[in-house]
């Protein structure tokens, strides 16, 4: 039984132009890699530049990483014995160049696409990908774990593993935990720090030259340079540390270029720092160590964006940058005329500020995701209450219990998927003590092209048995300022979750006040007599468009939105089941452990039989990439989905077969 | 609402005797300890020591560590101005002397029996004690928040955060987090590393050396020195590195000891070694340093056990050494004469060997727990296929996925809440790729004294809706071995989770043949036409006492033993739903999210409307400490609670009130 749900895969191959890419279209597998001779590996990366720009201008993927990564990819599949010899790919944001190398340049126009390549590594695609990629700092742990298998299971001859980390990831709990181990082996690992922050002018001075290690942006740098300035106007900090309040992040990439190398500290192997885009050199490093024992690190620097000046100049927008033109580099957005509704990211960060402004507890957490949460705003507007820890989404939670321990309304902002590293931190290190902190979970549900690694499926499940977790979700835009509001009231008790998807909202207009929500009350939306719908989150759009539909039919629907996963509104179900009705749940994620089982958990341990029909995505099953929408329509989420389950269970109804 | 699950506090108070203890008797909060002379304060620390071998002579607890922290303790307290500065302890099995000197010495009888203290430091329990402690690695990161906290609040005078953490823990992947965000802070966090291993000989060379500082007593040694000669006489490793695979584990603190100091290479002022007992000059260092700004590590070499002779002589036996003589040190067995079944861990690493030496793919993991999960027994055979990762339960998971991914079939051996540390792991690292890893989840449901932080309540829930995990749980020992033997044969995928209870099995010889299972498949143990028990897991014991009280009132009971909960035995559940039975779930663990929510969300899925009645820990409860059959009265799990809900719902079934 496959684990992940996925649609039929897209076969279309576009066979590449040789005269437009004369060595890449020569290139069906490594092997014709390692053909090559030592000329044609420059134009090789040339092709494979002008490939990933000509593609990701017109199909959007993650394009400065895998810019940035060109010359290591080819190095890595010249010297070494692919796939015999394995490559994991830390996150695998830069890991296109390798797709394009292993046999999927024909397909890479389906890249990210319903049916289509992945965006990441992924074993299910080609046994290139060696492993999950995706989640941050896990690479240089499973490699450790390969050459460990390899040396028990005396392959011959010696398989060489290589890690691929970058510079962010490295900060994580769990690429320590792997380096601190790898350290201690004599296990055949070999890590590649592949070092992309230096495009920034790091010479002007050690506090600014911080700042710039931390970022990846001039947008962001701007932030981080008003924020300095607007601490230097205040007087929280003495004198001399004043910057450092902001600087909750990564000092592994500092330490590597000072005196003091950690990584030597650690007995493992140094080499670098050496320039990433000087293939010759790298092959010639690459080859000097690939027949040592034991762990190894080597240490490149890389430009992200690098061969696409736009992207060289401003390296985060072109991160993934949508659609652009190649020939000019200016982004393309579409309908640029027709205003768009914000981003529920957005919504949050402007809301954040203005209850920040209000309420001096409250402070803001990001796990090297400022832009991505909304952060930013309000690091913009309060850096001293902001605070970014780096990829360490464990400590984030953790820290967060400290600050709320002490009195402060901490407001961590963690994608759905990554929020689950800090799983027993928010059991331990907050629910225990029953204390405030706010989780504003974004990403939850189906997020689309990113895919099973970045879906935020479980966070209903594994929310829900944490003791005095509150678990909200808003239907809009305005409830999600209700749900802030309310979150962060002084009477308020224990943790807090509130969960919205990717994307945008729905209104322009999204400026509503605030009010307080009744923690653990739900709202009828519409009365009805043959069946209610229970729904959780922007689902209730889907439910409504069901319910009219359903009316057209003569079948006169309930809709309730619960807003609160727990506590769960006792009072909509009792109402619900005292009248007897069938009941249709439904929310963005996993049907397991979510809104679906709370009530049929609460219907049996009330002694109510309603027949309850659950709609979600599948339980104990992934979900593949594709757009939102068909991802909906993969997992039978869709309002059609949910008429169909009205009709049946009101069909059965009138058939009172019961028991079954 | 307390979310917490606790009984009636015991308030007995056993005044101390002033002749016995002079100095200590006085002693009613650390305001007392700082109006002492220096003269006074070694003869306090004698106190504490005497009064901690009479009493945890007497009642059990953890020992060695608190032994070992005496004189930091009370120099805290002396030093700092304690509550208003903060003390947070890492794990706090070392926080003993804490409790005597915040006001518990009085109540200290009762430390860890059910309404007397925790055995760890508990906020709910003292203003003391700051922060959650039992799980390891958290004191960094809750003491950094705390301490922003205080200069956001401007707090006045500045309160100091000391943090103490132990050579083990901070090789969490969650200390260096902590450690790397506050080495780039200015807040007032003083790290105390609180080095115990120094008693061991170091003076053996660099190989010895490192041996001896992953260990903590001699019989561990003695199976390391095995291991490693076993080593020597294989060829697996080269000459010089044989010894490495051995040492997965903590190289941090070799790196301290050395010229490298990782905490200055992270810019994080550092001072020591001291030696930890030297009471005048620890309380010198720290009045020299409270008042300096910004983040400090103090680090003092202690002995575990110091002040009692047979401890310091074997600190890993008298880490929590079960009652004892306090003159001779000789420890007291219970019923010495009588053979008692072995405990289920010992059941597993028995096993584990067995199967071990039949299938070269095995190989075993654990974090830092060899003795306590007993994966000790595979670690004295087969050295070179056993893994010690230390603190790392995260590298634990993703190390194994990648032992998988090339083919072999790891044991994690994990206790079931510190499991929680590793949930992402499971699902991008495990799950995603569906590879063969199996967890052997120890200490799983209620664990008794440890309390709240240790009971393994919430496994079968958030295992639960991870795809494609197998999740199962032996009634007794003989299912246990052949659980282990279905787990690691080779036509069996993906991963699979077994988990087992703490303590003592129920038979003597246990070492029977072992067996396939059926996986998903679960067993009819006895027929019956009023209810259904559908147990998992030891419990079955408690379901086959209440059917057999039931048989006397007349009541006949069906029981099934569900073995696996994913996939869950659909035909046992369509069996006893098609007969309209009422059904009895019961589990050791949170009913939330585990069988009692897979039965009722099939029954719902399915459309049966059999009623349901969930036996386990309340929903969304932690659960106070106390012997485990205090515990189970407390939430309900005897089986004369069985009885009664077998009760109830039979006599609702003869009322046919439907729906209520």
């Amino acid at each position: 039984m496959k684990t992940t749900l996925s649609s039929t895969p897209n076969p279309e191959r576009r066979p590449l132009d040789r005269s437009e890419y004369p060595i890449l279209a020569g290139i069906a597998s490594p092997e014709d890699v390692r053909r090559l001779s030592p000329e044609q590996l420059e134009p090789l990366c040339a092709d494979i530049r002008r490939f990933l720009i000509s593609n990701l201008s017109r199909n959007p993927g993650h394009f400065g990483s895998s810019m940035g990564a060109v010359e290591l990819t080819v190095a890595l599949h010249y010297v070494f014995n692919t796939p015999y010899d394995r490559i994991v790919w830390d996150v695998g944001h830069q890991a296109y160049g390798h797709k394009l190398l292993t046999g999927r340049a024909e397909r890479f126009h389906t890249n990210r696409t319903m049916g289509g390549l992945s965006g990441f590594p992924s074993p299910a695609e080609s046994e290139y990908d060696t492993f999950s990629a995706g989640h941050a700092s896990n690479s240089i742990s499973a490699a450790l774990g390969m050459a460990v298998a390899s040396a028990l299971q005396h392959d011959t001859p010696q398989r060489n593993v290589v890690a691929v980390i970058g510079d962010a990831s490295i900060s994580g709990g769990l690429a320590f935990e792997g380096i601190n181990n790898a350290a201690n082996s004599n296990a055949n690992v070999l890590i590649i720090l592949n070092d992309n922050d230096m495009s920034i002018d790091h010479n002007v001075g050690s506090l600014n030259s911080y700042l710039a290690h931390l970022t990846t942006s001039k947008a962001y740098n701007t932030i981080r340079y008003k924020a300095y300035n607007a601490l230097r106007r205040s007087h929280l900090f003495s004198e001399e540390n004043r910057g450092r309040v902001l600087r909750f992040n990564n000092s592994l990439k500092s330490l590597i270029t000072k005196e003091q190398n950690l990584f030597e500290g650690l007995n493992i192997r140094y080499f670098g720092p050496f320039d990433g885009h000087d293939l010759p050199r790298i092959i010639r490093v690459l080859n000097d160590i690939k027949d040592m024992s034991g762990p190894r690190i080597l240490h490149l620097r890389t430009v992200k964006g690098r061969g696409f000046q736009p992207a060289e100049e401003d390296p985060a927008k072109w991160h993934a940058p949508g659609k652009f033109d190649p020939e000019t580099g200016l982004r393309i957005k579409s309908d640029s005329n027709t205003p768009r509704p914000p981003k529920y990211q957005d919504v949050f960060g402007e809301t954040l500020v203005e209850l920040a402004r209000k309420n001096p507890k409250i402070v803001g957490i990001t796990a090297a995701m400022p832009s991505g949460t909304s952060m930013s705003k309000l690091q913009e507007a309060m850096p001293e209450r902001t605070f970014d820890v780096g990829i360490s989404e464990g400590h984030a939670v953790t820290f967060a219990g400290g600050l709320a321990k002490e009195g402060m309304i901490p407001v961590v902002a963690i994608y759905s998927s990554f929020l689950q590293r800090a799983y027993d931190h928010i059991i331990h290190d907050v629910a225990l003590m029953d204390l405030p902190v706010v989780f504003a979970i974004d990403r939850a549900g189906i997020v689309g092209e990113d895919g099973a690694t970045h879906h935020g499926l479980f966070d209903l499940s594994y929310l829900s048995d944490i003791p005095g977790m509150t678990i909200a979700s808003p239907r809009n835009e305005a409830y999600l300022r209700h749900l802030l509001y309310t979150s962060q009231l002084p009477d308020r008790k224990g943790p807090m979750a509130i969960r919205y998807p990717r994307g945008e909202g729905k209104t322009i207009d999204w400026r509503c006040p605030m009010k307080q929500l009744e923690i653990g009350r739900g709202e009828k939306l519409a009365s009805g007599t043959d069946v209610a719908v229970l729904s959780i989150g922007p689902m209730a759009d889907a439910a409504e468009e069901a319910a009219r539909m359903a009316g057209e039919k003569g079948i006169s629907v309930a809709r309730y939105d619960m807003i609160f996963l727990h506590p769960i509104d006792e009072e909509i179900l009792r109402e619900v089941a005292e009248k007897g009705l069938p009941i249709v749940t439904v929310e963005d994620g996993s049907i397991r452990g979510g809104l679906g089982s709370a009530v049929t958990d609460w219907l049996a341990e009330n002694g109510y039989t309603n027949p309850v029909k659950r709609i979600g995505t599948p339980a104990g099953k992934f979900v593949t990439h594709g757009t939102v929408k068909q991802l909906h329509e993969l997992c039978h989420m869709t309002p059609t989905d949910l008429l169909h389950a009205i009709e049946q269970l009101t069909q059965n109804q009138t058939d009172t077969k019961q028991p079954k």
